[in-house]
């Protein structure tokens, strides 16, 4: 995998990078963007990260990502190139319409490097690209570049590189984990990255009180035929103190259920007022589904708002799964 | 790696091999014992597996699992090497002292390839051993010897392997993560093993009734300092139609929580009689407490069986711990 040229020029001969990552930032976010701040470092060039704030627990113990600015004190006339890493438009970066604004006045270089399908809908600039959809995280594509410039991987950088990896991969789980993704890994963990610890620290992080909401979620699952659904009240939220965050990667779970091909969550927003998250395996298509209720996502991660109550919500559900002949 | 010489050379050598493994063999135990056996054949050799029936449910797409006899109908007379893969001790082959009788008449040569610490207390045999219990698993030494013959990794081989280096250090959660596990990994899917898959055939094959106890044992945690504790009483195991074999890892996912670093569950095999497993995180040695109880283990993965009502075992399991300062 080799970066292009243009790219590795313009990191060797510029000097003052700002780096930007898209809104409410994941493993593969924080830790590519602080990898390529270190790299740039060693370079001898300026660089800082910017994102949203605050930094979420679980990412907290990431190498210098003390070192990451609050996106809402960004001041442009510092930098000589933007560097858009795990995105590809600039109004991703944040919701914030003033924040997006003053980010489009940048009128020097940008630099695209992403893995995501390139969106270019809002683009309104020149840039240099390097978009890889078909690899696994952009943590690899910032490997491949330390690389390309012949640098060493640093014990800080390689801890960064793997979380982008492993969040992005599913530890390793999901169907873009490739030979060259468990390569990648493995000389990140010979750079000193530690596995069992970066695991634990990305993954085994729940709170007490996220735990209890899980057991309260799995109390509700019902299955019909292939789909295991599952609903969270907002009564549940207030008497676990949880919100919306804490069901990260619970409609995941529900798959490893052998005789289960979707799992969907409905999580209450209001009186009859759900989220649903919709889950697949295989070549089960759940983003046609969320798509008829007015949502999207991939073919086997989608979802949807729905007005509705619970019970309609679940029927509507089930009889357009049977409708596309899914269930 | 470098396996020993003398076992490459009786490999060679011989030309008729009986491989056995461990009771309630695990992926570790399949993985390794099949990979060597299709290994042995491409030598030209003849190899024949025999292990414990029935084969578990997750384990059954293993390519040429179909291969492996049943251990009740093993015949020694046709063997000239015994091979004991995942195992270093014959008494650990069978629960049936028929089986372990008739094995221990074996008078030819014993070879042992194995990652577990040395238990020699039962072994009246000569033997070519290759114990190495830095190594996460028993599928990296099949790796290395068929590297170190200079042979091929098939596609069934390396389907095989994956899945025994997966098993053993959890999809790359434990500690026993290495790079070299990795690496081993990475060149197994090169070689055809398919990750997503093998993750899912492997762990995502819970059946209902399985699912259904873990949300029961689930709801009997109870966090005590930084311990979790569970309990599956056999009415659970009744009212579930499940059984022992059904609560693999169930005390790992306690893991998840980040204020735990012991988990520890209960499982009732009789009116005041339990079977303890326990788990750590990071440098709580478990094993210490489990040996004060009559049983065993490694550090972060011990168990025992205890004589007692649970309200009892459980009060003399908080009081160890805390007498041993560890929670």
């Amino acid at each position: 995998m080799n970066p292009p040229k243009k790219l590795l020029e313009i990191l060797e001969k510029e000097d003052n990078f700002l780096i930007l990552t898209h809104s409410t930032p994941d493993g593969d976010a924080f830790g590519s963007s602080i990898a390529l701040k270190l790299f740039l470092k060693q370079l001898g060039k300026k660089a800082e990260v910017f994102t949203e704030f605050p930094i979420p627990f679980q990412y907290q113990f990431l190498p210098h990502i003390d070192l990451i600015k609050n996106l809402e004190h960004l001041s442009l006339e510092n930098f000589n190139v933007l560097i858009l890493v795990d995105c590809n438009n600039l109004s991703r970066v944040s919701y914030e319409k003033e924040i997006i604004d003053k980010i489009k006045k940048f009128k020097r270089e940008i630099v695209i490097i992403d893995h995501h399908i390139e969106d270019s809908s809002s683009n309104e600039f020149e840039s240099i690209k390097w978009i890889e959809p078909e690899q696994a995280a952009t943590g690899m594509l910032i490997y491949f570049i330390i690389k390309a410039l012949g640098k060493d991987i640093t014990e800080e950088i390689a801890t960064n590189l793997y979380t982008a990896i492993i969040v992005d991969t599913g530890n390793f789980q999901f169907d873009n984990t490739s030979a060259n993704v468990l390569n990648v890994a493995g000389e990140l963990a010979k750079a000193g990255a530690k596995p069992s610890y970066i695991y634990q620290r990305s993954f085994e992080c729940w709170t007490d009180n996220r735990f209890n909401l899980f057991v309260k979620m799995l109390n509700t699952v019902e299955k019909i035929s292939s789909l295991a659904i599952a609903c969270i009240t907002k009564e549940m939220f207030e008497q676990t103190n949880t919100s919306e965050p804490d069901t990260e990667r619970f409609v995941e779970f529900l798959r490893i259920l052998d005789s289960i091909k979707i799992s969907a969550l409905f999580r209450q927003i209001d009186k009859d007022y759900y989220k649903a998250s919709l889950r697949s395996k295989g070549d089960i298509d759940v983003s046609k589904i969320a798509k008829k209720f007015g949502g999207g996502g991939h073919k086997n991660a989608a979802g949807y708002r729905i007005k509705a109550s619970y019970e309609e919500a679940k029927k509507r559900l089930i009889d357009e799964l049977n409708e596309n002949c899914m269930l």
